[in-house]
């Protein structure tokens, strides 16, 4: 019962960061490393490796780390492209790693979360107000947020499920920022909160919206 | 130009309606052939044979009728059970399906419809108030949800594109009332004004929500 007790009492617990090495991971993983214990997963680094898109892969991951008190993901890829030049096999490889990485994440995983823990994944701002060329990251974002509403109904053991929905991050502002036309950056220690929210607090079935403008 | 005329007039149009023979097609059917001409598309019923599954039935469809002025899709599937019985391809049922099945009409169709024209989708309130056993069902609701408000961002030649979302419509209280518990059935006669909006108005990007008590 020592992992139960961890949770109820906020202290340390053991958290898989997916894509904890990336622009928002590594900020969230340096955050929550302070008080808990974390395990990185990736593709290319961290811990431990993992594919997301590859179920597979996710089984060996929670056989060789074991139990987890939480999972976070922060990983997983859609194309952005115009409408009219995407191709059916376009819209599959969000579908297979965004959206099905996410869904297998918990599908599997939740045989490995301890009593009590927490699975939080990761959207974004595009499911409720897109931009051009995403059609598929949007309709990525959006079956994720309803897929998180209707797992919170059945997860057993007391475990829980929320999905962090932020706008254009600052730290991704350079990058991505000409695709989103007067959006307002949202700022990073916001972000991170939206996931020590799921991850420390109680609530299930949540869209952690972080936007602003809109 | 007579296509675009009769659009602006509100007067005849060439309605494609997918499914035109289930329980809500053949209601929309019904009304809508009082002021204009309906083909139905089914997979074994109708007037033209498509399975939205396969995006090149959808490719062969359209090249049988030709243009048309709007394209109602109330058809796809996706499978209901427990979270934790189904399997990765339990949720490519609705993915390859109701989901992409919708995407595909419209990412094909596009090429067929006359300027002015319109895309009308169904998902239902599991989008947003899921139920027990819908982890797909819902997930796949919530993408079409954003893509379509992805999609009216990009249709060209003034095509709009709109989702109806009903709650459990009354017609099928009794095959899946048990599964809604304490859902107010939602008369036909106000989903059918739902597609008569869509198609009618000028609205696009517009989730028709039909939902009574949340």
């Amino acid at each position: 019962m020592k992992e139960q007790a961890n949770i109820l009492n906020g202290v340390i617990m053991k958290i898989l960061i997916i894509g904890g090495k990336g622009t928002i991971g590594k900020k969230v993983s340096e955050h929550l490393s302070k008080k808990h214990e974390i395990v990185i997963g990736g593709r290319n680094s961290g811990d431990v490796s993992v594919d997301i898109a590859d179920s597979q892969s996710i089984k060996r991951m929670f056989e060789s780390i074991g139990n987890v008190d939480a999972v976070i993901c922060i990983a997983g890829e859609a194309k952005w492209a115009a409408f009219d030049s995407m191709t059916e096999k376009d819209f599959y490889i969000g579908l297979n790693s965004k959206l099905m990485g996410q869904v297998n994440l918990v599908r599997i995983g939740q045989n490995y979360l301890n009593s009590g823990g927490s699975f939080t994944l990761t959207t974004g701002i595009l499911a409720d107000h897109p931009v051009a060329l995403t059609t598929s990251a949007a309709m990525v974002n959006g079956g994720i947020h309803s897929f998180v509403k209707a797992a919170s109904l059945e997860l057993k053991n007391g475990i829980r499920i929320n999905v962090v929905s932020s706008g254009l991050v600052e730290d991704a502002v350079q990058q991505y920022g000409t695709y989103f036309p007067g959006h307002n950056p949202i700022p990073m220690r916001k972000v991170i909160n939206g996931y020590v929210k799921s991850v420390e607090g109680k609530g299930t079935g949540e869209i952690i919206r972080m936007y602003d403008n809109c």
